[in-house]
């Protein structure tokens, strides 16, 4: 059988560390969960139950490609609720989930042989779907002091097509604010460069607002998702928010690579923008957790760690304890029955010393875990 | 705003079709739809209970990229009921839809510039995804003696890295015997080039049972989806089979493409798959309705149809009639009141002289449809 050269993507680490604490489980050991990136919580009760009626009521056939018009008029209402934007619904598309509008968008954008721009660290399915799609990825490493985003002087002597930003991030948690977004997005038009903002987080952030690039610029590319302030990860929903003069040929494309986002995922996700007391429970939650992660891991020995604006992540520095964080993570789910990530996933370069917390988890294993940690480097 | 070459796919025709249908049903006509492709039947009742059981007891978060284990195995089972094959359930994907199947396979099988060999008429998807994956694909005309399906001598001179076929076959529904299957797999494989067989109306068959690609070889990439028998289109659900060596790569990407299949939709479908009495019922108001397009068709005019061995379609050739039957199809919505798809979506070439009826409809309308395509046609 033959294979192609641009299918040869990269393993996530991240899925040894989840094996390895599957199968401590099943021999009987409490874990810790520090390693996963999505909500322990459902969809909201009352998209559930909107659900459920719809199944008695309709055949839930394929929907329009650029999906349900109420659910697109919700989430443009939505632009004029948390940010203040007048939004047009006709240049909301809904897809499978964010990693459908990335598909979608990269393929719109950029030909093969063109080049993204992106920060490390990252997401880092980003570069491997740049990969299947033979798009070169410049991955220009950030700063600390700049919170792990990019700023325009990072892409000085870097030819790129198109870029990506994620604000809050992952697995960072930082924040680009309204200048350091708006830097970047004149840096990219500058250049007649595609723009694409991944505001997957928006919704989580705990001390200051996120910026959406659309306060910035209409000429831009939005991404979201229903998987994580709307707690909804398994139902592959999100969506995205595009330039009119676009919506034709990324309809063309979705009717073709996606035909529609699942529609029970759609009814679902229409009701769940109207469960906001259920979903800012969730997110107080994240906010308590998040405390006891900032106390509790520099007590732990963990205090080189960015400033974690939104998401439920902490991405550490751990250079002065190991330059090996995928045995230094294992040592830790081993030893301390926590399961970490190690950064190498986020960061091919320098994630040998990086681990990512994330605490997206009951605040009862927060407050376990970081015991644990502590005892654990303690005994270290 | 920038736009990439790849992403210029064509629109859809039918699109046309189907919006001028909703309008002149918004106008207050009645219309037959015999343009749709999709069941407009829901998923089975025993399956939406499932999920409504599911939804109380589990978050519904991400699944493993491979799918639910549970649903791998019973599709293995599948293979046993159906085909008499032993299948080991670790070579069983599952997927978003069909859709989702075909992304991964074309990606992890061919590169940027291969090429994909497939017979025209053919579901017009595969050569729109194709282009976004900037693979060539050699559309090769087959012969109505064929029943518009590939035969190794259409073969002969084209340099292909790749083969797709599909049995029963979208627009027309004729099917591949044991033979002709096998035939087009060697000719694949003594090129050492990837065979994927597209087996999406399985199960929809009326005189002969469909031959999979897995009863010839295990070489064989074998696309199955839980839209068309299992009735359940919008909720995006297929699989996959594969050869052992392939599954790790299939896995990674499906990781960074598509995270899992929508967790709902996958509880659903392993319960549809145990529905058969509701599901071969469906089958049931299919076969009477191709019957009485067998038979109301050629009264009607329409005599030219290839052999509709499955699926709900029926192909006619009307280059007696029309040399526009894009025209045409609007002339049979505006005066008879029935949508119907013209050939130009599955065949660019030759679809201009044919039309595609499609009788997933009820059989009250497939009636009430063929009277009015017969007073069209004497009036005409």
């Amino acid at each position: 059988m033959r294979n192609s050269s641009r299918g040869e993507v990269d393993p996530f680490i991240v899925m040894d560390v989840m094996e390895a604490a599957r199968l401590a489980e099943e021999e009987g050991r409490h874990i810790v969960h520090m390693e996963v990136g999505q909500p322990a919580t459902s969809a909201p009760l009352s998209a559930r139950r909107s659900l459920m009626t719809a199944m008695e009521n309709d055949a839930l056939g394929y929907t329009v490609a650029l999906g349900i018009p109420a659910l697109r008029e919700r989430i443009a209402q939505h632009y004029g609720e948390w940010y203040d934007i007048d939004l047009d619904p006709g240049r909301v598309m809904v897809t499978q989930g964010s990693t459908g509008a990335f598909i979608l968008a990269f393929t719109a954008l950029l030909d093969a042989g063109q080049t993204m721009a992106l920060g490390a660290p990252g997401y880092p399915s980003y570069r491997q779907i740049l990969k299947a799609l033979d798009i070169k990825a410049a991955e220009i490493p950030t700063s600390e002091k700049n919170g792990y985003q990019l700023v325009p002087d990072d892409l000085k002597g870097v030819d790129y097509d198109g870029m990506l930003i994620a604000s809050p991030a992952n697995p960072t948690g930082t924040m680009l604010g309204k200048d350091g977004l708006g830097a970047l997005i004149g840096d990219a038009q500058e250049r007649g460069a595609a723009f694409i903002s991944d505001e997957i987080y928006h919704g989580i952030e705990y001390e200051k607002r996120a910026v959406s690039a659309l306060e910035i610029s209409d000429d831009v590319c939005v991404i979201n998702s229903f998987s994580k302030y709307f707690s909804m990860t398994g139902w592959r929903v999100g969506w995205m928010v595009v330039p009119d003069a676009q919506v034709r040929q990324l309809e063309r494309l979705a009717q073709n690579l996606f035909i529609c986002a699942p529609h029970a995922a759609q009814i679902t996700a229409l009701a769940a923008m109207d469960a906001r007391e259920e979903l800012d429970a969730n997110v107080e939650v994240y906010r308590r957790n998040r405390e006891l992660m900032l106390a509790g891991l520099p007590e732990a020995g963990f205090d080189r760690i960015a400033p974690p604006d939104g998401a439920f992540y902490v991405y550490a520095d751990v250079s002065d304890i190991t330059d090996d964080s995928r045995a230094f993570a294992r040592r830790i789910l081993d030893e301390a029955g926590v399961a970490v990530t190690p950064g190498l996933d986020f960061d091919p370069g320098r994630g040998s010393q990086t681990l990512r917390f994330s605490y997206a988890t009951s605040t009862e294993d927060i407050e376990l875990g970081l015991e644990r940690l502590k005892t654990f480097m303690a005994r270290r």
